[in-house]
C-alpha cells in the first residue's frame, strides 16, 4: 500500500468547533497543547511533537514549505484570514464530522455546526456531551426532585438528531465508580446538594453515573474520554480497563461504548474491544499529539482490537490545523503500518485495503448509523 | 541470523488440549478469540490480528496459499479430518509440550495426553492446575475440616509426574491479596462456607492463597496466569507487579514462579524477572494474538529480563492451529529481533544463537528439569 | 543526522560515585544489575541487555574488540588498574556530572567528588539526597521536637553549592501519599516514633513528606526516583502519575520537579511534562538497561514531552562502565530516533540539531542553572 487511496475520505468521529479567524501566537500555542498555562520563558508549547506536526502538514496548505518557522506560518495564516481555516479543513479530506458541542471558546468566529461542515466540505452531525446538558438543566433552574426527569427529557430533546452521546467522567471523577444505575432517591439527594451549592462544575459521582445511564437509555453509542487529556484529570483513574463492571452492566442494553484517545492505556483499550462485543476504540487525540511516533502507537492500538472495531477521530478543538494534523498523521501512520505488514507477509493487499477503509470510515458509518456517503 | 535453525525444536511450556476433528465456522471462530460471545452481525472474530495469523501460517500446511479465505480454509480442514490437527501440530516443530489439563472442552475428540504428543511428535508432560484439583476434591465430597489435608494429598498425587503447577488466581480473584499462607483454621472456615454453597467456581481469596502455598510445597515451578485473557478477569488486577510481596515470601522456598502472558504488563514482568532470582517470564498467549506486532512486543519482553529467564509457550487451547501460530510467530519474531540487534551491533551472531536456543528451549529444560532431548 | 556531533558533550544530570579500581567478576556483576542477590547457578547477571551493552561499548575503550567475553574483559580491566576507570569515564564525553552523594559503597577507592570530575574531564556538582541528610541528622543525635528545624538547617547547609535535591520516596513509601506539607506537630510526633525506634531506614510517610517540602523550600530542582529500580520498591506505587496532587501543590513555588528513570511509566511521565510547566523527564537508568531497545524506548519518552523538558542522565553507580554505557546508548538512540524522523519528513535537520543539543545538555544547563560551558 503506497498510501491510502486519495479518494478515501475519513469519518472524524469525535471533534469540536474551531476559531475561524486569525490568532495571536500565544493564543495559537495554547490551543496546540494540553497544557493550560503559557510555556515557561524561553520555551514554547510548539516545541514538541504536535508543534512539529503542525508545521509539517499545515504550512504547505498555506503555500509555505513544510516546517516553515512558526512566526512565518502565523503571519501567512493571518494574511489568509478565514480562508486559512477553510483550506486546512478541506485538506483533511473528511466525509463527515461528528462534533461534540459541549465545550467551546467564547469567540465570535467560532464554527461548530453547518458552517463548519460547509468549510470542511463534509457532513456534520452532533455528539451530545452529557455533563453539558446537565449543567444547562441546572442553569435553567430545576428543583432537586425534578432533576432526574428534567435531565432525561433534556437529553432526549438534545439527542433527537445526534449520532452519539459523550461522557467526560474521566475528567470529572475518574473511573473508580459504582457501576450501577443510581436510585431515583440517590439522584435527588445528590442533585439537591449540587444545586444548593450553586451547581458548579459537575463532579458528583452519583449524578455522573445517572448521566451515563441516561446516555445508555438513548440507545446511541456512548463516547467516553479515556486516557490523557489536560491536567484536570488524574491519569491513573482514566484507564479504561477500570470501567469493566460498567461495560458488563451495559452490554444487555445493546448500546455500544467508544473508548476515545486511550493513550497510554491503548493496549488495555484494545483488549476491551477484543473481549466485549459492544466496546470500540478510537485513536482520538493520540495520533496528532505523538508526532512522528504515530505509526508505532497506531500499531499498538491494532494489537488486540478487531479491525472492525477501531475508529478514527481527531478530537480537534479550536484550531482548524488539528483537523488536518489528525487526519494526515492517521493516513500516514495507517499506510505505514499496513505496508509494513504486507511486506512482512502478515496480510494481503486486499486485506489491508479492507482494514484501511474500515478504520478510516466504514466502521464509523456502521456504528453511528450515520447517513454518510 | 537469517532465521532460527530449522532443527531448533521448541519447548512449549504452557498449552492445552485440542479438538482433533472438524469444526463449524462458528465453533472455530470462538476458539480463535478471547471473546466469549459470537461476533456481532457482519463481523467475525477472525477479522483481527490472530485471524490473519491463522490464515498466514496454517493455510500452507493444508496445501492452500497463505491468506486463503476463511471459508476455503475451513472446507479444506474438514476434508483432511483428524489429519489436519496432526499436520498443524507437526508443523509447529515442538520438542515438548507441557499441558495444563485443568480446562477442556466436552468434545469426544479432545486430545490432551499422549495422543496429543504423538500427533505433535513431541514429549508431553503435565502442568497441574491448582483450582481444578480443589474443585475435584470438593466434588468428590469432603468435610470442611478435612479440606486442607485432602487438597494437599490430592495435589501430591496429581503432581507425581508433573513438571509444574498452575494458578488462575488472576481470573478468580486478582492479585490484590494478603500474600501470606493462611492458617489452618482460616482454610477450614473458608472451605466450610464454600462447600455449604455447593462448591461453585472457586473465588475465595483464603482458599486461593492456600492452593498457591500448597503449590509452593510441591517444589515444582508455579505458572501464574498474568495479564490479558478472557473477560472474566479484571485487567488492572492481573498486573504481575501487584504480587511482589508474595514473590518475597516464596523466595526462601527455592521455588520458581513463571509469569505467563503478561501483556500489557510485560515490561513490569521483565523487571520482576530482572530483580527476583526465582521469577521467570513466558510470552504465553501474547505473541500469537498480537499478529504482525509480535516482534516489537517480544522486544519489549526482552528489555529488562535476563535472557536465561525468558520462556516460550503458546497457551494453545482447542485449535491445533494455535500451536502452529504461536510457534511460527515466536520463531519469526525472535529472528527479527535478534537480527536487528546484530545489524545494529548490539551483539554477535554467537550471542544471538545462545539467546535463541535459551528462550526457545534450553531455559525451559533447565527450569522444569524436564527430560527433553 | 549521521550521529550526534562529536563535540557535543553531555550533561549527566543524575549519577553516583564509582569504584576506581579492579573488581572480582561477582562484585562486577552485582553492580551491573538491579538484582540484589547473586545470579542462580549457571546464570550470570551479565546475560542480559545491560551485560551486552557493557561488552559492546566498553571493551573497545580497553583495547579489546566489542563483545569480547566477560572474563577477558575483566582481566584487561584489572591490568589497566585505576586507568580503566579514567578511560571509561573520558569516553563518555561528558561536560558535567551532577552526583547524588547520598549512597555509596564502603570501598577505599570510591570516587564521587572532584576526583571523579577530574577522571571524567568534566565539571562536578552535587545533588543532595533528602533521606540521607535526615538519617545523618538522626545519627548525630536530635530530640524529636528539634528534628524539623534541625533537618531544615542541615539541608540548607548541605545544599549551599548543590544543583538539585533528590528524593527516594518511591523506595521508601511509594507515591500514594497525602501531598500536603505536614504540620510541625505531626513531624515531631513522627520523628519521636522514628528516633525511639533507633532511627532505622526512614520509611515514615509524614517524615518523607516533610523532607520533600523542605526540598521545595531550597528552591532547587527536585529529582524524584520514579519507575523501576531494585526490588526494594513496589513498582505500581512508583508510577509518577500517582503524585499529581503534589505537583499541583508545588507549582506555585516555582520549583521544578525532575522525574528520573520512569520506565515502564515513561509515557505517563511524558504526559506530566506536557501538562505541568514545572515537570521534567529524565531518561535516567532506563536507556542503559534496555540495551538494544534504547531507541524505541527513547522515542516513547518523546511522544508527549516538550523537547525542552527532556533530560539525560545515566544513574551510573559503582561501575565507571555505566557512565559510558548510559552515554553511548543515549547518543546512539537519539541519533537513531532523530534520523528516522528526518527521513520520514517529520522535522528538518536543523530542528533535530536543536532537539539533540537540548536533550543532551542545554535543557539541563537551563534547568539546573549550572555554570557549565
Amino acid at each position: 500500500m503506497e498510501e491510502l487511496p486519495a479518494g478515501l475520505r475519513l469519518v472524524d468521529g469525535h471533534c469540536h468547533g474551531v476559531v475561524a479567524g486569525p490568532l495571536t501566537e500565544d493564543a495559537f500555542a495554547l490551543l496546540a497543547t494540553e497544557a493550560s498555562t503559557p510555556a515557561p520563558p524561553g520555551a514554547s508549547h510548539l516545541d514538541g511533537p504536535l508543534g512539529l506536526a503542525i508545521r509539517r502538514w499545515c504550512a504547505p496548505v498555506l503555500g509555505l514549505p513544510a516546517h516553515a518557522p512558526v512566526a512565518e506560518y502565523l503571519a501567512r495564516r493571518t494574511e489568509f484570514g478565514a480562508d486559512a481555516a477553510r483550506r486546512l479543513l478541506r485538506a483533511a479530506g473528511l466525509a463527515a464530522l461528528f462534533v461534540d458541542t459541549g465545550i467551546r471558546l467564547p469567540a465570535a468566529d467560532w464554527l461548530d455546526g453547518d458552517e463548519l461542515g460547509a468549510a470542511a466540505g463534509a457532513r456534520v452531525a452532533e455528539v451530545v456531551r452529557l455533563e453539558a446538558v446537565a449543567e444547562r438543566v441546572a442553569a435553567a433552574g430545576v428543583a432537586a426532585a425534578d432533576f432526574a426527569p428534567a435531565f432525561a427529557e433534556a437529553l432526549g430533546a438534545a439527542t433527537r438528531t445526534a449520532v452519539a452521546v459523550k461522557s467526560v467522567l474521566a475528567y470529572r471523577h475518574g473511573f473508580a465508580i459504582d457501576p450501577s444505575r443510581p436510585s431515583r432517591q440517590a439522584v435527588t439527594d445528590a442533585a439537591g446538594e449540587w444545586l444548593r451549592g450553586g451547581a458548579p462544575r459537575l463532579t458528583d459521582a452519583v449524578l455522573l453515573r445517572y448521566l451515563l445511564w441516561c446516555g445508555v437509555d438513548t440507545g446511541l453509542p456512548i463516547q467516553l474520554h479515556t486516557g490523557f487529556g489536560d491536567r484536570s484529570l488524574a491519569l491513573p483513574r482514566a484507564d479504561p480497563s477500570l470501567l469493566r463492571d460498567w461495560y458488563e452492566l451495559v452490554e444487555p442494553s445493546g448500546v455500544s461504548v467508544v473508548l476515545l484517545h486511550c493513550y497510554p492505556y491503548h493496549r488495555q483499550a484494545g483488549w476491551l474491544a477484543h473481549v466485549y462485543p459492544h466496546v470500540y476504540v478510537d485513536v482520538g487525540l493520540t495520533l496528532g499529539h505523538v508526532g512522528a511516533q504515530a505509526a508505532p502507537v497506531l500499531a499498538e492500538f491494532l494489537e488486540l482490537a478487531p479491525f472492525t472495531k477501531v475508529l478514527y477521530s481527531s478530537d480537534a478543538y479550536g484550531l482548524p490545523e488539528l483537523y488536518l494534523v489528525g487526519a494526515a498523521q492517521f493516513r500516514r501512520a495507517l499506510t505505514h503500518v499496513l505496508s509494513d505488514w504486507i511486506v512482512a507477509g502478515a496480510l494481503t493487499a486486499a486485506n489491508a485495503d479492507r482494514i484501511a477503509y474500515g478504520v478510516a470510515a466504514d466502521n464509523a458509518r456502521r456504528l453511528y448509523r450515520a447517513p454518510v456517503t
